[in-house]
């Protein structure tokens, strides 16, 4: 069990909304949500049973943990002001994939990372069970609360250290928001010609579905690229004559796949 | 009900194994299986109960309709040869996504296209039931022939003609092939660090099921590039600086992204 029976969140985005839910369903007292805009605090505050406020002055200061989830630009700002109200002797961790757990450093006595590796939407629920957490602190024993705190609402509970998390962040915008984008244009190119994208759903979960359950993706990789199929290749192209982008994308993404299959 | 009780593949790769199994097991008589390869014949065919054989002209003259599974680029001079076996009155449709059916034209009376917007492997099962089927053919007797044989195996059959078909397969490529190219990256980075690629797996589903569940791929882009976070990128950059492949792309998808959210 982790010492930490209490939580206040810097932060009401995506990412402290499904957290702040997880903790509460799992017993930990949210005591504050503070967010400088109000309104998204207190949305976030009634669900969870917490006070809201959009003044660090006002935030619960006997929280056991406070828990950054704003983005990575203001972490440093707002642990400054975070440190005059609350000392430091205080325990924080952030949820940042890219920032260093030494951030905190000169603030805090105890820090780390508590960092969900996951697309989290408001509006979606998602199995947080199966999120894989990310942890790192500064001493063993922030580390095993942290990692006791995330078992709580994970199975998939990890300490990785700041190098390794940035290596896996790098990893997901490839394996996440790049593909995101494919699938972007790719609903692009049907819409043009008023083509239903329903069509292309049973394909984009099993091109997933195939690696998640365990198929190597380069062993898998399918397409004309992998086959030189040098007249397909041709006629998608000048399918794409009118569509930028798309064709300058579709070149680059061929030619790679043909130099890492050499 | 589909007036084709029986057919024949010219082919036995992923499509045609997928195909020839599901009609099979939905009571449709799969008569011979060719494959210039003859170890691959023998395979589907005894798994479907068929005859196998490596010689056009052993296929079986009998079959209600001839489905030819094969590379796109040897499907005419297969149709020709098919052809003074079994007469221009046979019935026969192909698999792939780019080739027009009029490919079959001077050569059959009935011909048309027998689609499966999926990606297959032999050794991976699929819920053909959610296949969607693209059929189009030379006359209404023909298309709904196709439409009631697929409708036997899917749910999900569609009439679509030839134009945009190769629409839906341009797409295809970035929904399938560009995507997998992605993981296929993510997981060299992290390999790279000896960082387990397993952490990436739920952030893989949860990105493709989020679209498969009816987000717009447009509206649910996250990350660095659709922000505009400059700080964010330059670290990502300056990370890749010794993997080309991925920095390379990492800068052009990035410019494509922060274009296309302009």
């Amino acid at each position: 069990m982790s010492r930490i029976k209490s939580v206040s969140f810097i932060g009401s985005g995506n990412v402290a909304t499904h957290l702040a839910k997880a903790l509460a369903n799992s017993g930990i007292n949210v005591k504050s949500i503070y967010s400088r805009n109000i309104v998204h605090a207190k949305l976030l505050g009634d669900l969870v049973g917490a006070k809201s406020t959009d003044k660090i002055s006002e935030i619960a200061v006997d929280s056991d943990l406070f828990i950054f989830s704003i983005n990575d630009s203001v972490i440093g700002d707002l642990a400054k002001k975070l440190k005059e109200k609350v000392g430091y002797d205080a325990f924080v961790a952030h949820t940042s994939g890219m920032v260093a757990s030494e951030i905190f450093k000169e603030y805090f006595n105890d820090f780390g990372v508590f960092y969900p590796l996951q697309t989290f939407k408001k509006s979606r629920n998602i199995d947080i069970n199966e999120v894989p957490f990310l942890i790192a602190g500064n001493s063993n024993t922030v580390e095993n609360n942290l990692f006791e705190l995330a078992s709580m609402i994970s199975d998939n509970v990890h300490f990785i250290d700041d190098a390794k998390r940035k290596v896996l962040h790098v990893a997901a915008v490839f394996a996440n928001n790049f593909t995101n984008f494919m699938y972007s244009i790719s609903d692009d190119i049907v819409q043009k010609e008023n083509v239903d994208f329903q069509l292309l759903k049973p394909l984009i979960k099993e091109t997933a579905m195939k690696i998640v359950d365990g198929q190597n993706p380069k062993e898998v990789q399918t397409g004309p690229a992998v086959r030189n199929d040098i007249s397909t290749i041709n006629a998608h192209l000048s399918y794409l004559e009118n569509n930028a982008t798309a064709k300058q994308l579709y070149q680059i993404l061929t030619k790679s796949i043909v130099e890492a299959n050499k």
